[in-house]
């Protein structure tokens, strides 16, 4: 079996398990946590991709989400990708944190020096979902996708321009208009180059407005901290709003007064996001 | 105030918070988390003290057990201290993980070069739960005590030592009885010298045989993984057992198959032990 296991941990009546595998997308070995509910030792079941944020790894969900305990109850596998290759060796990739290694912003780069290694958009579509349902008990027929901040922005932005290959969607506390925001002009500049144009196929509020046959049928879930530091200059969660709004598209955008960007907040709200997706799957 | 707000984050309702604050007890600055449940907004709530385990600092447990959940729903606070002083700069405190800094054992130390700042018993039980009731809406009297490893052990000790001062105990994989275990014999040996008649006050497993004053009217909720690698050798949990029955100290000892000595393992017990502790308070 390509996974190789790097840890073990039983929890909640299912098994928490953190992979390595070579991966032939990225070029380089990557890892990913795989929470597998009691409900499939009896066969394979729906599953929920998590995409994390920037300085993340593929453990900060499965240690700080509190997520297991509803998923071993739902009967939903949950799934945590890294967020960006390691170890490629290339200039400055840990020189900043929004930025390289830990900031993969779940696209294909286009331009030097990150083409060769930064493409998470196809290691996750192309090559972590089909190994993953190929090895273990997930259903690769029933996804749900989301994420938190960049992850967030991840998560919009692979469901709608991949229609049909997620069932459900939902973000927490997402960058909703990367082409509009600091982190997202930064990163993109790098990864997709400077002309804009390239841009808006990665921007969540660019892709509603264009891609009629993205919409989803149930309605997106989002969640958002009102006392969240990032939420006045890179989030921008009316943006996303006014697109959804303007297409059609159902949006549940809830705002939490109090509530800042962090873990305590994921944490608060995962449930809820949980029972969206498997009503769904 | 004497507490020092580090940082703050609205969780499940309630509010997540650490501390810093002078320990006169220690003689350094200390950090405290501490959860408070909605209900706290009324006033004055019971609480729990969690002591963590080796390598564990004030913010293992907020972060990785999940437990801010079920306290919101109970109206239970959630103390969780640091494991050691830190910064004492006493030679060789940092050079292994099972003694010194993150190893303090609960215990005040008698010898060098321990003895002037490793006095986590007296500080937690004369300083810091009296800081917490002045300054926070926390009820003194109305305190149960729990920990996990080392801080299982605290747990066990410190309610045995001060009878009547924590209405409600438990504890996740103690170190049961640590004048029996490698652990234990480095870390007394140490704080408290080579006599082994010095150790004996601070061994759950003697202290339910000598002191019948100590005894608890409630059952203690004791969990065990039997995947837990440091069962064999370190924690001894059968001890307890005897020990309990030898005395009639009414124990619930689940052993639970599977589970290591983690967090994924704490996370998924804590639950139960939240609400052994609210049923007593």
């Amino acid at each position: 079996m390509p996974l190789q296991v790097l840890s073990q941990h039983a929890c909640f009546g299912g098994t928490q398990t953190f992979y390595q595998h070579a991966s032939t997308e990225i070029g380089l070995p990557m890892r990913v946590g795989v929470y597998l509910p009691p409900q499939a030792q009896q066969g394979p079941v729906p599953a929920l991709l998590y995409l994390a944020g920037l300085t993340c790894t593929e453990e900060t969900f499965a240690i700080k989400a509190g997520a297991q305990r509803v998923a071993a109850e739902l009967g939903l596998a949950l799934i945590s990708p890294d967020t960006s290759p390691r170890g490629a060796g290339v200039p400055g990739e840990s020189d900043a944190w929004d930025l390289g290694v830990g900031a993969g912003f779940y696209l294909d780069a286009t331009e030097a020096p990150w083409a060769p290694h930064w493409r998470m958009e196809s290691y996750l579509l192309r090559e972590l979902l089909p190994l993953l349902s190929q090895h273990l008990p997930i259903d690769g027929q029933r996804l749900g996708i989301t994420g938190h901040s960049m992850g967030g922005h991840g998560a919009l932005t692979l469901a709608l321009r991949h229609p049909g290959r997620f069932k459900s969607l939902s973000a927490l506390a997402p960058i909703c208009a990367p082409t509009r925001c600091p982190w997202g002009e930064k990163a993109f500049t790098a990864y997709l180059g400077s002309h804009r144009s390239a841009w808006v196929g990665h921007d969540a509020c660019e892709l509603l407005a264009t891609r009629g046959e993205a919409l989803l049928n149930q309605p997106i879930l989002v969640d958002q901290g009102l006392h969240d530091k990032f939420l006045e200059e890179q989030l921008h969660p009316h943006l996303l709003e006014a697109a959804c709004a303007q297409v059609g598209q159902a949006l549940t955008l809830r705002r939490h007064a109090g509530y800042d960007h962090g873990y305590y907040f994921v944490a608060s709200v995962i449930e809820d996001h949980l029972r969206h997706h498997a009503a769904q799957l």
